[in-house]
């Protein structure tokens, strides 16, 4: 959905519903507006914490993904990407992502959220709750970078990188879409972020991890070294808590409940989104004991997420069939992908490239099925909404390829991105935090 | 509160307020019915979510208690049933549930929720939150049963036990009350689900505790050997968890908040949930000081469930003294209940049994004391109240423990239930899921 | 804000939004009174339930920066205290802050959530959702105590002291702004509790801290021993928790969301209170490395936290660029203080001193460069504002120090606070619990 959209739709809704306050809808006296605003603005609130939480979700999986001696950075990335990705998406994010965009870009400089009173009434909720949810969004494309290259990036050169993609990078494309550019005047239609935030992030990852290079030692005499995560229950903590936010990511992209029509739309994401998770589950669990003969917990796991991605695209339209089918298509892609990136090389700690960049194309294309944009007051087809969804993927994956392959090399050949090897195999624990995170357990 | 429940008297309610308006009371184009209707769906949604949050509570509780050697296993059927159990409960169990009631049971088939607009607007909330509502639910009785049979258990045989559970056997219960089936006509009450949800996961569990047999080990000689859990601090976390779950699962269960009056008693309903659980824990503490001269962490823990199942089937009625009373019984239950089940030689490896069924039948006759269902237009006495409460329990008890206990049996004689020996002593994280929980850290 | 305010503002506010319906504003029969009155309450649910929360945030984060031997003990203690301190609240606490408070004290006795429907309706929201929302703030102080006494201190005597805390000496000074006793009377401000919330906590722990004593062998010739936290990413995990928390914190502390007004500050709070929190992470992480050349874990979580107290006194009125200087001052405290405690040979486990006491000094002292009360219908100046601001930290202070120092000294003194020193050499879990955290690691 346009997330610029204002919602006099929604208000004159209310309005209408009550023939003789119908003149006055479009009127912040009209006390059934102001009790939308707040109903909208509630929305992007609990939307908003929900989603601030998947940055604890994302902490705790990549905490439970990495080797030991990786943990400690492993926390102090997430909550610190977290942190500097809100205060980058403040200072030049949220404009050049949302105010007069030119097709291509919006301004730039910081975003001002003093003026509340004027400008919120007419949007229909609060800018400062729009602007927290946008926030949360931006540091998740952020969190999804972590994951991939975690264990062999030294601190500072990943929050550098971390600042230009929550500044720059995530905002441009964002722009193109949800700023109502020139993808969004073509009619690619991207609900609540397949891949504007996750192929985003899926991106940024692929090109750190080809540039960065594999863990030492994890590709050996073309064999693959398995470096098992060190504790799988906190990788399933933060699923669980990935699947909590999902709710209010996609939820919440409905951008309104103050009518009946919105609520009941964000009821029918909240199943819809459920339903893809779990049969990410499902086809992940039946699929890895059909293959291997055990059923690999990280993939039950990353199978739920892939699901969740799948469906983030069009989270409303598909019936909970459709969903199902997507979501399932999602933990099918993550089951065969693992291995593949490991025969290509491409070293992915915790799987976020098939997660979140294969299953947000994924989702993306699919959307054709299940919605097809108006533009220019025509109805697309099914296949030129298809063609219009491969434009987005393609020319959004080349932008941040592109782009985040140049900082990844510039970063590699100044400050460097590398711990020394012998950094590497004491781990980032020790020689950058100076703090282990289980200092008492005998390692093995 | 009877789930099928329209909401005609919020709205007329919220219409009466506004003397001008009550003519229209019971049409869409009030506007109080459309603010209703969305705060209604809003307290579906928001409760389900904290509902769907127990699920990772239920994971962690169980991944603390078991032993290192099964805890990824315990993760794996943590996220499995919910997502497999969700999958069910569209498929059947839903229609089985609500849907046409012929006091014993629904219908048969998959739920249908695109007709969102015209269904929705009687009922006055969306018919997806509310699936979503009562999926979480359904999901929760599940979870019950994974704790107590844990560390013993294939992953296969679970699994078609949690689609049974969740497909039919939950479903069929729940009709006879939340259904409006012929127990709800006798005037049972169960408001949030002591014995719909929390007793039906127990007999289940208690009937697999049976048939499946304890640990390898457990009880050697007349003698109990303590298998303590791996991870204090998860279960902790788990139980903190399911408490602020628990919110949702009571305070959502008034099913409205429209009108002054139920957004009232959800608050309500929130104190006396809390206090239950506070009562819990303090009856715990100080009962384990008395008998055991040390402070049981896990009966604390324990303590805080019990007092919140116990105070399940009637969060709204009773004064904040009784509810800490209700609370109280149900911490005394656990620190009582949890040695009987080992003189039993019954296997309870998180103390489930105590928690969700015992508490939860001492949680539901008690209900008699604070309301009186009524019954053809005559209240009843509390003597027939607690009569009836009696039979609910019985009834549910006897069909629930009955097919619970020859789905287990079948299971046991045709794919096998338990792992081999040699398998059980290994740990289910090697020998089914070929990951290790914590794999660098040296055990004891 | 002044937490006893009816709304009765914010009522009129949304029924002079439609002049026909203004002069029945006061009445309840309005029915954008009642939406409001919903609104207002569901506020104080769900950010009663953010809240509650934390109560896991302040266990997970201390169960993760103490000794894996006091694992157990510092999760009993802490959902202990969430349950007793809450039935204290019941029991004492709420009336004694905020019924017929005769600006030192209010009334003695248990607090009566009866009579809903008649005084609710007056205030603008359920009592019983602002009851839960009340008790909730008041475990929060109790908890704050328990990380700086962590791993010396018996179960029993810190128990009976957080009774005292939350029955008593937490109620009576939050009586005196809160209640709208004499501080309030003067101008005093402090939103959502830097002073009244989390300086009381830091008093009570600082005393402790001095009364109790260091551990054994913390301090020895001169030289600090550092006792690292035996798992990092719990600490983070509860880091995350209190920040979500938050949310619920200084959002509900608007107190209202009825009007467009008030959600559109509660919009505001959520933005100001991230970006101070995020400024905290930022000052630490920068400092550490500038400082130690390795970037410490441990103060960027503190830093957070430092960031989230500094903003609490006022999370409204500062700009975006004001709050994340507010917060970086709040990182930049706990880094200096911290080795600063040590040097004092004050012994804090967890950093609550310098996070809870020193940031909530500074948050509340700088309320006066953004914020000035009127008093007696004039308002004050910024010199005033700081003066009134320090005369209620010095006043709060003060009470709190000495009478948390005389509880101390008292069970010092009769029934013993510390553990024997053998035993403090096992370690709590095993003398006290009989419960290990990890009973299956081998230590290191």
């Amino acid at each position: 959905m346009n997330k610029i959209l204002t919602l006099s739709a929604g208000l004159l809704a209310i309005g209408a519903a009550s023939p003789a306050l119908a003149q006055e809808a479009a009127a912040v006296t009209d006390p059934s507006a102001n009790v939308a605003y707040i109903l909208n603005t509630l929305l992007f609130l609990i939307g908003g914490f929900l989603v601030m939480w998947m940055a604890a979700g994302f902490a705790m999986l990549e905490a439970g993904l990495v080797r030991s001696k990786n943990v400690t950075m492993q926390c102090l990335k997430n909550i610190s990407l977290y942190s500097l990705g809100g205060l980058m998406f403040w200072a030049t994010g949220y404009n050049l992502m949302y105010t007069d965009v030119t097709s291509w870009i919006g301004t730039f400089g910081p975003y001002s959220m003093q003026a509340v009173g004027s400008a919120d009434v007419e949007t229909g909720y609060s800018v400062a709750s729009d602007w927290f949810f946008q926030m949360v969004f931006c540091a998740t494309a952020a969190s999804i970078v972590s994951g991939t290259v975690a264990e062999r990036v030294k601190y500072w050169p990943f929050m550098i990188f971390v600042l230009v993609l929550t500044g720059f990078l995530y905002p441009i494309t964002g722009s193109w879409e949800w700023g109502a550019g020139w993808l969004d005047q073509r009619g690619f239609s991207d609900f609540a972020g397949s891949t504007l935030v996750h192929s985003v992030g899926g991106w940024a990852a692929l090109s750190g991890a080809i540039i960065i290079g594999p863990r030492l030692g994890r590709y050996v005499d073309g064999k693959v070294n398995v470096m098992p995560g060190s504790n799988i229950p906190l990788a399933t903590l933060g699923t669980f808590i990935l699947w909590l936010g999902w709710f209010g990511f996609n939820g919440a992209s409905q951008l309104a409940m103050g009518t009946i029509s919105d609520v009941s739309d964000v009821s029918r994401i909240f199943v819809n989104t459920n339903m893809a998770a779990a049969a990410g589950v499902a086809t992940a669990v039946i699929l890895t004991q059909l293959m291997y003969r055990k059923i690999d917990v990280t993939m039950a796991l990353n199978g739920a997420l892939a699901g969740l991605v799948s469906i983030t695209a069009e989270p409303l339209a598909p019936s909970v069939p459709a969903s199902i089918m997507i979501g399932a298509v999602g933990g099918l892609i993550v089951v065969v992908a693992v291995p593949l990136l490991d025969k290509l090389k491409i070293d992915d700690v915790v799987g976020a490239i098939p997660v979140h960049l294969l299953a947000g194309i994924w989702g993306t294309l699919i959307v054709a099925a299940n919605t097809q944009s108006e533009v220019d007051g025509v109805t697309l087809s099914v296949g030129a909404q298809l063609g219009v969804q491969a434009l987005g993927v393609v020319a959004i994956g080349a932008f941040t390829f592109v782009t985040t392959a140049i900082i990844w090399t510039i970063l590699k050949f100044t400050i460097g991105v590398r711990p020394t090897e012998e950094d590497e195999r004491l781990g980032l624990d020790i020689t950058e935090v100076g703090v282990e995170a289980y200092p008492e357990f005998v390692k093995g």
